[in-house]
């Protein structure tokens, strides 16, 4: 499927998940559980250079590898045994302690954390970049007014800055979840061959620790070989954020729409041509933003699933993680790429969001004219009165103001003047810049927090 | 399908979720806004006395309002007449200002928060009392030595305690992650016909604090109606917490299989009977567990893709929520509580448990010898000698033991009382009980935490 | 939830899921049962009678079912306890045989494809309905063209009944497809506790022949406890279709938008209203077919998950089901329902599909000139110079003609007139009609074939 | 993710997705789209060998494809460029006429088709091979008895040929489920910018028929580009079938666990084996398949979100199913492969079943002794006496058999030979052998069928 991947998994994580990171990422444990083990007397100091030299991806032929794992059941079994034949050659008595006391899923688990913590950490720089492209824009667009839509249908006027800061503020939330989420999740995998160590006698607490310090991973009170809720936490943190994104790419489509063309994705040459169709601008951004949200709702429902692992080591729950969690890590990651370069070229036609809040003739406005009138003959008869002026208005194709200004229940309590202001979609937005600058404060406020992490 | 509620969602969340409760949710919004409105005088304080004395489900007809929803598309349209009709009859004017400003979806939304924070406060008194009966088994189990099993065949010796550790360290996290989320999720939700207050002009922000002061809510920075993350992310904690529970489950379910009857569930008069089997006795609290637990990936599939909500309200995505996200909860909720009947109440067969061990006639022992062997010819050949005596011994149906004292690659490094302690699982259990104590040591701490919202 | 069923489930289907059915459908496996055993000699005929009148569910008290049921493990452990004391006080011989060598799946299971009969019967019906309505609608709008559209953007003119016959087209399929699972589907399950019929002895195939004739019933080769494929077709069946609805109510609701304005919803007084603004008439219809689509596939996921039963009773996967599929087919249900609805009553604003269709000044039409060039110049530089004349059309905001009509490059093959041909969408819907009478033609001969189980 | 390619993805199925064979699909189209246009004289004839020529995958520069696919939003665009390029530099004039009339989807959608005929083929000579290996092993087990479990404990004995039966069954229905949709499934693309052919004018029929021809593929009522239910269905068959091969392997797992050893996978050097514990074999086979069978439902999940699909090319939802179909389609191939070896070699400890029945001390047989004493007392007084000596059987840890010796209950209708018949099991398997006897006799009818297409 690699003909696909630039268009589906466009981001700086797809290398991260690379078959070279993956068995570099077990390299790394192998590594580090040598020289913790020298640390701690387990294993002989001498052992510790044959076996950190040789941890390199380079010196393991990853065809065999592959080809081995499928009768093995996984890849650390048969990468175990190169590595141990590698070490071997430049130092026999090393290639004794190679992967010692630890099991196959110690090695997958903790590489791959090792992965994930670089993911996260780019994860977190793509996002900053999102959200301070998406900050600009909301404060750029405070006052641009547009019609708000409820049920895909015109509500009231909003302004496009609100509609912003709406994803802007789950942005927000999202971002802390997946920096509150890293003082669990990376956490070193280290309990041989049953979770308990045995192999190492009473070493095992103090390898683990070393081990742990190794690797700067924090140190689990216990094993967690079957017990997921980690890994399950970083796909819910990404596929979140995927959601939020579909939403706006959703919307952005949505309003780009030929009859609404309120706003039209950033334009380059060859992006978005029709094979056809000479004038067509397709909105590509938005397809690969939709297209990974699409697919991350059946690849967490497999992650639940997959919760369910038995006793001490699964079969089939955690095999499933090994391509769904890093499949749906760089899907979103993709489309985190994506929407920021939307967000950031997008095109923005305010007179065409203007000239939309007329379409409906003045009915958009409606709900102000009732809240006026309802001061007066309380809130269901000003509904009720306003309604029957809608429809009128709606079946003559007239525009509501003639219909207010000549209707004598309306005009016992306004002036035509009160009635144009009451109509003005830029005088009705209510809140919205109110809403607007709270999130944009909050955004200044966490743009100053640190990664845990660092 | 309530005849099978007592069977799948037998607790307390469950009533919390009763038509009767949705609605009342609804109508404490639909008073908290008169009281809020009055207090910032957008109201006459006269009118809130006949809203708030109204605003009881006993004065809703249930019947009637379900009828009524099938046209309207939501149930807060019809509620909202109701309830103004309801009102009109004790005091006219007063009707006018019912629901002011707010549109259907503030009222159901900040409803089903209201409904959600009762269920967040009796789920973590309820994962408490599990957490609870957890510690206390686990405390019990600290020596109970078991085959561990990975790929569902033995590995090594483990401890009973090590298990239910792994169940009390995952589900302490899923506590923790329930009460941290609180502090997103009771959020008041109040935004109007299109999310920016506009039929309140200036006074927005002030009814939105007072009235999210009125319902000791958390005020938002913004209307969230088409943001979803925060209903998505109570979703993801209920899942999280039966994916863990489902893995308990199966694995007990595992132990309680006639040939393995390590464990049993908690008999009782009528408790898990086979209608023609006398003899069986059927893990019945396993299979409620892992109803639950089969269900709630499907469900979150639907949250997430629920995500992608339509502008400013959504048509489709919203909706789901209504029945999807109670379901979760109501499942989940029983869950909880079958599984602390079941770990309070279950039997455990220690000798049994020993027993097993010796199933492979010292081949799950098979690893300490490897490892001792391994300190004098190196690991792999080590591994490759016991391998050979292993399948000796399988072939021949005989233990290993004897085979290790008649081979002299084996003599010449151990006596036989040294092979026969290398060969008792007891002695093997390496940092099981470490483990255990750091489980056990978390569990106290968070024991002594507060919830958020007390 | 019930509040919620009108809204949600309305169709004929629900009822057909009621408590009282699905306890009604387990009685009528244990009369047909008595009565199939009374024919093969296995009990005596004399006990027939009592437990034949005793299987009614108004001598059922479900509410005690309910709570037995939820230690018993499921419906039918209690029910036949409850059906045997009811008998015995008719006739205390008679209660010896009821549900004579039967499993409790055996009833459940049964009992449900009994439900599930009434269910097909029903959605054929309600199918039939649909795609008549939805035959005479494309007929009636075989001429009216509008914009095609493609990655939600114009692409080239069609016609509202080409869009319709492709809704036809999928759902007649669907149609066949649920006619011919009916003889896998409506299949007895008659297995004994553990599959073997063992309490039968040598009358299990006889019993289990005369039992499927008495509930005019399939007979499989083999009883089918844990091979639930059956039960899994059905649901893709009606996952399908109501995925079929979702993309038309989509689409629906996308051409009903405030600024396209196509299609409208049927009118009825209370439908579709706004609580707050007069104006708005919600895509009511449309939401609750989307409602429907958005959470089916969910079920379906938990379906699939299901089908991993143990053994030969599963723990989990067998119970999820109960739910699961009668929500699922209720859903769709309702979703048949409202689209009938929708397609009968809607409004179409032929003269809006026709304006919009100069919305890109003629641009939609540019694969026209594009192609009619091509003969001329070769693909790829008519493109490029069509694709040029457009984007200064759109620059310029000028219609496209007098651009064309002002190129040299372009009046050296056209004429005037014919450039003003070539730009007419009327003239461009190519095969639409062709591709619509073939959709209708295939409508004409399936609406005379009968349904399998007629 | 190549590296766990032969791991998860081991079949014929998985070189037929490779990107080499996905582009080799869309040139076959464009190939025999330009013959058939020649055919009807929409192109010139001499412009085919030309084109034709350059339509094999060797002409394509795949990297450069996929870096022009992330601009252009999908496959086709670029791949009709460089065609086009390739194709000028043979012959200028043919070059115009590549792709002549059609749209990326159609390319894109025919080419799948394209493989998926020779996916439909292989997958169907692979279950012929599975069924045929699954009928040796039933037919050769048909007496093997062993004990059913319901709810994961003891029910009564069955024979391994049923259980072998029961997979049997199902993956004949799936597999002639699998060759009924190819009727519908493999069916022409062809419909133009939007569906209406419109650039052939009156041409469209013909070349949509000759095109359908060159292909042989069936020609559909109406382009589908928006109505996907027949790749839905495609999924919908490799899902059914892997979710069978999971519920076998699943069971395999459960009979190959330590303590109950009934079966083992075949044994090979490397084969499952422990990178620490040399006494393990690990069901690895069962492993791949339970890890195929985990994943389907959630790529299920996004097909069935994916029929809403927006007006006339969709924006994701066809974008999913790129990657998702072919996925879901090698890992099932993947588990048919593993399923054929597994079933052809597994070990099957025929003594250790017949041991197992024994575990219970004879209360698997007590349901033969409460059927025969029903007789005598009723069926729930003879239930009852059974369980009190079942009980007192368990608590006392004794066999069955005495107990009921010593009861004159039961003594005054049994003789103790009468007794030890009762209680065996291999006399208690019911009509075991009859359902077996039907499915193999189906079995024997299917596979002479032919495939349709053939």
């Amino acid at each position: 499927m690699d003909v696909l991947t630039p268009l589906l998994r466009g981001s700086a994580l797809t290398a991260m998940f690379s078959d070279a990171n993956t068995v570099q990422g077990m390299l790394d444990f192998e590594a580090a559980l040598a020289r913790a083990e020298a640390r701690c007397g387990v294993i002989p100091q001498e052992a510790v250079a044959a076996i950190e030299d040789t941890c390199q991806v380079q010196n393991i032929d990853l065809l065999a590898l592959a080809d081995a794992a499928a009768s093995a059941g996984n890849l650390a079994i048969p990468l175990v045994k190169q590595l141990t034949a590698q070490v071997k050659m430049r130092d026999e008595k090393a290639a004794r302690y190679v992967h010692w006391a630890a099991t196959s899923q110690d090695a997958i688990d903790t590489g791959f954390v090792l992965q994930l913590r670089n993911a996260l950490r780019e994860t977190d720089a793509m996002l900053t970049r999102l959200l301070s492209t998406l900050a600009e824009q909301t404060e750029t667009h405070r006052q641009t007014v547009m019609p708000g839509r409820t049920w895909m249908q015109h509500a009231l006027p909003i302004t496009f800055g609100l509609k912003l800061a709406g994803t802007l503020d789950a942005l927000l939330r999202w971002q802390r979840r997946l920096r509150e989420m890293q003082s669990r999740v990376l956490t070193l995998q280290f309990g041989g061959a049953a979770g308990t160590l045995a192999s190492l006698n009473e070493h095992g607490p103090a390898v683990a620790q070393a081990l742990a310090q190794e690797l700067h991973l924090i140190q689990p009170d216990t094993p967690w070989h079957s017990q997921r809720d980690r890994f399950l936490e970083v796909g819910h943190g990404y596929a979140g954020v995927c959601g939020t994104l579909g939403k706006f790419a959703n919307d952005f489509s949505l309003l780009m729409q030929t009859e609404v063309a309120e706003v039209c994705e950033p334009t380059a040459p060859g992006r978005g041509g029709s094979s056809t169709m000479p004038h067509k601008r397709n909105p590509i951004g938005c397809a690969a933003i939709l297209t990974a949200a699409q697919r991350t709702p059946g690849l967490m429902a497999t992650l639940y699933a997959s919760q369910i692992q038995q006793h001490e080591r699964a079969l089939g729950g955690w095999q499933a993680e090994w391509e769904v969690l890093p499949e749906l890590l760089m899907l979103t990651g993709a489309a985190i790429v994506q929407s920021e370069q939307l967000v950031r070229g997008m095109q923005v036609d305010a007179a065409k969001m203007r000239a939309d809040l007329d379409i409906t003739h003045g009915l958009i406005m409606a709900e102000s004219v009732t809240l006026a009138l309802a001061k007066h003959l309380g809130k269901q008869d000003a509904h009720h009165l306003v309604e029957t002026l809608c429809h009128a208005a709606l079946d003559q194709k007239r525009p509501l103001l003639p219909l207010l200004e000549a209707d004598s229940r309306i005009t016992a309590w306004f002036t035509s003047t009160e009635l144009h202001t009451l109509l003005d979609p830029s005088r009705a937005t209510g809140s919205a810049d109110h809403f607007v600058r709270q999130v944009l404060t909050r955004y200044q406020e966490q743009r100053h927090d640190a990664l845990l992490s660092d």
